[in-house]
């Protein structure tokens, strides 16, 4: 089976026009196929405040009502999708900025949690991998935006970690798949005060014992756990690193590679 | 060759939710491919207002300034754009959303006037006809937001009825189109008070005596001659009519069809 890379975009190179810009050049590079999952960094927020919507927080997690995710589709959908698919195809790449609902690629529905009301957040129950790969063998890189919806005419705020992990999950059965977390740091490292020390290579008992050790902890650990549901779900590795060098992360010679 | 219908849904009919729903319903009740335009309403204008962004207006033209690129980016190619996907996927349509960035459907060049700067304005100049082939073939209902792109990394606001009549004329030579402008009102009426009074089929001998007569006045006359300049451009016939009849618009019993 072909390789295929999804790639997700981390929110801090997102919301800085100048890397963001370096990195779209890194990936355009790529010769192999691949889709990209950008975040949304702060943009959102930001808008949010310029437009006096309350950002509703209940014990720490942020909450979609009705006009916050107004501000996510129109951020995340439209702003930065197309800035991202006009910048890619500066370069040469024939990029198309689409969402869940575009092609019925990413069918989610509402969370339903007995304690908390998140609002128009979707949890991912159904991906079209069939609708990738159509596009995909069309020589179309397809730049994804974390919106999805309920089929019923609901749009939904979806985690893009999340999105990215679903994306590549479904698109085993097609294709030899890679999943990259590609954010703004080398990898992960045995000294998070030294990017010299990335760690190459984490195989499922290494990174117990990392964990057990403190040397993987905070933030990184959801990622970590992410990336092995992803291998669980047979993506074959999951590369961490940095969104400048994603042919080096592809070929090895960057980045920490996550296996079974 | 096979018929495609492009159509060009009314700003006036994307500012309310439930005659937009009805359109849309009318929409996914077509059996041929189509190819949706939709315009933009007065939702960015709000959304102006809302973020303290002044409209710039030159000699009674609006200013596209970075500001307000940013807004109808957000609000056409987001907002309008994957609600619309959201409902006709809800009835069933395989609709996907794009711009004129998007598989570089929609190429332009920033409007160069001697006398007004239009800001962020684009003025068409190639259609990738092939690209729209490879999706209406998978059966995927294309829905276009009016932002187009300039190869070079910089997105342009574009007239919705230019983007609608420049489809249409370059798909002509893979499919034989009909060019749909679908809004409020039933047709052009003999009596503009009279909504009875459609005029079923009009010619250009017909168009130019209509207008001697001021039958046909004020927005219809652009209308008007949007339509045959598509005329011109080898599209079979132009509707004009209600969005909430497409069916009927197209099989010839609603509306008012302008031909060669």
């Amino acid at each position: 089976m072909e390789n295929l890379y999804v790639i997700k975009l981390g929110g801090n190179i997102v919301d800085q026009p100048t890397l963001l810009s370096a990195c779209l050049a890194s990936i355009a590079a790529l010769k192999a196929p691949f889709i990209l999952i950008h975040g949304g960094g702060k943009l959102a927020t930001e808008m949010a405040a310029n437009l006096g919507v309350q950002q509703k927080m209940i014990t720490g997690r942020r909450i979609t009502d009705a006009a916050t995710l107004k501000i996510v589709t129109m951020v995340y959908a439209g702003y930065i999708n197309k800035n991202i698919v006009a910048t890619l195809q500066s370069y040469g790449v024939n990029a198309m900025g689409l969402s869940g609902v575009d092609g019925n690629l990413i069918q989610a529905h509402q969370r339903n949690n007995a304690s908390i009301d998140f609002g128009f957040v979707g949890d991912i129950h159904k991906v079209n991998s069939v609708q990738f790969q159509n596009l995909l063998t069309q020589n179309i890189k397809v730049v994804v935006a974390p919106i999805t919806h309920d089929g019923k005419g609901q749009l939904l705020n979806t985690n893009a970690d999340s999105v990215a992990q679903s994306i590549a999950t479904a698109m085993t059965n097609l294709y030899q798949v890679h999943l990259i977390y590609a954010f703004e740091q080398e990898g992960v490292l045995m000294d998070i005060q030294n990017t010299t020390t990335v760690i190459p290579k984490i195989d499922r008992a290494c990174y117990e014992r990392l964990k057990e050790e403190k040397i993987i902890f905070d933030g990184m650990v959801p990622k970590m756990d992410n990336a092995y549901l992803a291998i669980d779900g047979g993506v074959r590795s999951v590369i961490i690193g940095n969104a400048q060098c994603l042919p080096q992360l592809i070929n090895g010679t960057a980045g920490t590679t996550i296996i079974l």
